[in-house]
């Protein structure tokens, strides 16, 4: 079993008067909700689920926090845009702009996570592990078994780790182009 | 803590070489969906939702079962008119029909039960106590949570109750008149 | 250019105190829904439109009607099963039970007017003349720019007819099989 | 009956080697979808029908164009973020961006047409005349309808307006503020 995983690397919040840390939030199940604003499938799909996550689940138990990885089309995607985006999406959850990379396109926490794209959802458990990464569109019924399973454990628990792949950005999301990570 | 559950009542089986009882399936979860084949709500929500749960979970962690249970219209929702139903609808879990009482519409297990209308979702434990029976539409991440939950628990746990109330055939369900369960 | 279609061929009706016939509708565009009360694709879908059909239009301009054209499981889908199914389903339009036929078990109108299957969505012109026949889940925005066509037509015009195929009973609807049509 | 209506104030085009204009495009039924790249309705609802109307209808009969009307935020939607915009959710239909006022947030051709905010859908005759105005969400059915009697015409028509309000950006659609018309 793996100890707690690394920070996010953050360079702005929003929706957060007192900034989260994932030692912070040590005992509760954290769900990220990492996301693009112009990702299709973040916007149909990710984004509405993150908010019924919020809305199902007593704030005392699961903690949900959007992760802005933008990987493509920076200048589009800066935080002044993500501003006008989370007002009229109306978001009120946390909101962390994960922090560029000089090495390349793909943001640090992103590329620390070794995310495939976006949406991604990272599931911790209340020991702060890392315990499912999942890419796409993961649906309801198995976010929410997930989710359910990390509620019932105490602070220990096992491992899993899950994704799907396709090429660019489909329905089901954006994916993070080879070149990108290499 | 409650032990396990009273058998169903059952006066026929589809879908089922051999008949299970909820203490052949000790061990697993039991997720039993009661409806009538003539319930709009069951029809657009319930039994695709019952599908997906047998989908998506493993058979040896999590059982699916349907249950027939007519409190209305009873010699339209007759067994022949259910076999053609389940048919066309390409229900291929186990479906048992709740058996007829003489003291009223409402059917003996749905009586014993104390279930509110259709569609109503009743979620057993390992151990096979009845821990959750939820009335109406239940949303997947809901419904993904308290199985999730279930999954997690050896064969030992708390317990649950929980549903709400409409009046009449709605399009969240059908309930049963006050009268009918007097 | 062809004149009015044949009438229906009708063993009973619902919700029409006083039965209509094509040529009482004459001067309106006629919408005929033909459903089956168990075919999924039109209760999740021919239905609803129907219904919205119904609501969008003003009834001096279109009239709609359901066609029950029962090819398959006639017992389970006999007259009563339907009232209850309308009541349930909340059906408000005149709905019309296609007449069984003694050469095999495709109803009269429904073999008169060829139709491949369940859901068919049937529209006439002012002047009574079929011109388009529709089968399986047609989208909302064809079924309107179709209707809205004929609306915009003085009592002449052209002639049309659609459709296409898939086997059985889908998720767009339950097709007549060859050996009933013969 | 009016005449022509004005052509659109464009400050650039995309997707448009050859720039139409409304006069171009007479004989032709014209669908101009005026949207805001950050505005929720457009986005689910909006731009999906502007692309299904592309599909069903054949180019020789219905023109589609949309119109970025960015009345909000302007620094966020500027040209390219939209051109990201437009790249991610794949739209293909030549797309106008109104021209910036110096009067006022509102640009040219939304206060020239007295647009009521975004998504509006506006129908064109093939005389070139406008001849709805629809604000908010409007149904595919509903749409269809109006295109299909607009088809239907010859170049000679009636006219029409219709459109409904709510204040700020809800789940339909935004509306211009009343200041910033005035």
């Amino acid at each position: 079993m793996n100890g707690p995983a690394p920070e996010l690397e953050v360079s702005a919040w929003f929706n957060a008067p007192q900034p989260p840390t994932l030692e912070s939030m040590r005992g509760r199940v954290v769900v990220v909700h990492a996301f693009q604003m112009l990702c299709p499938g973040c916007v149909s799909h990710g984004i509405p689920q993150a908010k019924a996550i919020r809305n199902l689940f007593s704030p005392a138990d699961v903690a949900v926090i959007g992760l802005h990885t933008v990987f493509e089309h920076h200048a589009a995607m800066n935080d002044g845009a993500l501003a006008a985006f989370l007002h009229e999406y109306r978001i009120g959850f946390p909101v962390a702009v994960d922090r560029q990379s000089e090495q390349g396109p793909v943001p640090r926490t992103m590329r620390r996570y070794g995310l495939q794209g976006t949406p991604s959802l990272l599931l911790f458990d209340r020991a702060g592990r890392l315990r499912h990464t999942l890419f796409g569109q993961v649906d309801d019924l198995r976010a929410g078994a997930l989710i359910g399973q990390l509620l019932a454990e105490a602070a220990v628990g096992g491992r899993g780790d899950e994704g799907h792949g396709t090429d660019g950005c489909g329905t089901d999301g954006c994916r993070v182009p080879e070149r990108a990570t290499a």
